[in-house]
């Protein structure tokens, strides 16, 4: 079976993505970064995805981006706002799947895979620029230029499985593959234990896809922010 | 002026292109990365050419490369090799360039510049695929996908000014702006006090460089490794 590389943030989606490419007969090797994000209980949730997975490799790559800061992600000094916003919104890291695809790339050569897998998306994707199916395109494109393998001839592929789907899609499609939601944690402000604040963005997506698709919501929330 | 976001290994390329972007006007930013390379010295090197250009900010990013390994830079497993070899070498850093730029345009996005200096070179490139002006045009094309600031209708430059010199080349230049080689470290094993080895493919290509070009080679070597 050929190998694979999946960008595995510990969220909803790359855990459905790790999914899909195993249904798809890759042996995945799962990449988590630790980039300096404040919501550190996202690389717990990475982890114990790949270990329920049962992935052929799994790494945490260490990464200061906090360093550059620049998003509320990364800078304790940029709150992460709990109402939706206008435009691209101040938890964008800047470059960041750019940044993280390179990682994979990197990795997938010396592994000797061909395939990297992320799983961003372009419906409810918050305004990202770095995840529309544009940008996946053309570092597919880089992929080849940037490499040895790519200059022995051989073709990278970037697969975003999920990019055209909406959230409640991307939810009934985990749920067909046995994904176990409770293992997953998408708030950007999920406290040490993974618990939601079900207030910022990725909380309001993640709900109301739970809600779209008729699945019930296993998030684990703040008890002192129940849900309505 | 302009602001740009310089990549400063430390090594004699790096250090000529950040006098080159100095001297066509731009404010500059210096990045280097700490991705766990052998050749610790050519960090220490790469803060003494910073503060002596008078750079407007540095910054160290660390990037935790020695976890994926697959090369002599980075994994202690392999050998720098002290003869030449075919082929693209065990030096080679996988993906490491787009990582790099990837970096580098995070930290100017977060700036609010356009400009990215890297001091790649594809006469003496050593075989090294992300070091070629196709890869080069790719990235500057995934850079206006990849963020905010493309979406919003900016247009980043990728300046690569030694891609096509020879080194005798790039160090005449350096020369006539006053770089002070002395600071820089190139050898792929220099020891902590930035002293080379004489011998490997890095070191090898620095002082035909220095011959060709005529001026007086002040890399220093360690006492063992004495020169011919």
């Amino acid at each position: 079976m050929p190998d694979a590389v999946i960008l595995l943030s510990g969220g909803l989606d790359s855990a459905t993505t790790l999914s899909l490419a195993q249904e798809q007969g890759y042996t995945c090797h799962a990449l988590s970064l630790d980039y300096g994000q404040r919501h550190k209980a996202e690389l717990t949730a990475a982890k114990r995805i790949a270990t329920a997975a049962g992935v052929a490799g799994y790494k945490i790559i260490h990464l200061g981006l906090d360093a550059v800061g620049g998003s509320a992600l990364t800078d304790a000094g940029i709150a992460v706002p709990n109402q939706p916003g206008e435009g691209i919104p101040v938890t964008y890291v800047p470059a960041r799947n750019t940044v993280f695809l390179a990682l994979a790339l990197g990795w997938a050569e010396v592994l000797g895979a061909w395939d990297l897998f992320i799983g961003v998306n372009a419906v409810d994707y918050s305004g990202y620029p770095d995840c529309r199916p544009e940008f996946i395109a053309s570092f597919e494109k880089l992929a080849r230029l940037a490499t040895k393998g790519g200059v022995e001839g051989g073709e990278f592929h970037v697969h975003a499985p999920l990019i055209q789907l909406s959230k409640a899609e991307i939810i009934r499609e985990g749920t067909r593959l046995g994904v176990d939601y409770t293992l997953t944690v998408s708030c950007y402000c999920a406290d040490a234990e993974g618990r939601a604040c079900g207030l910022c963005d990725a909380c309001r997506l993640r709900a109301a896809g739970f809600r779209e698709a008729g699945v019930p919501d296993p998030t684990r929330y703040r008890p002192t922010l129940a849900e309505d």
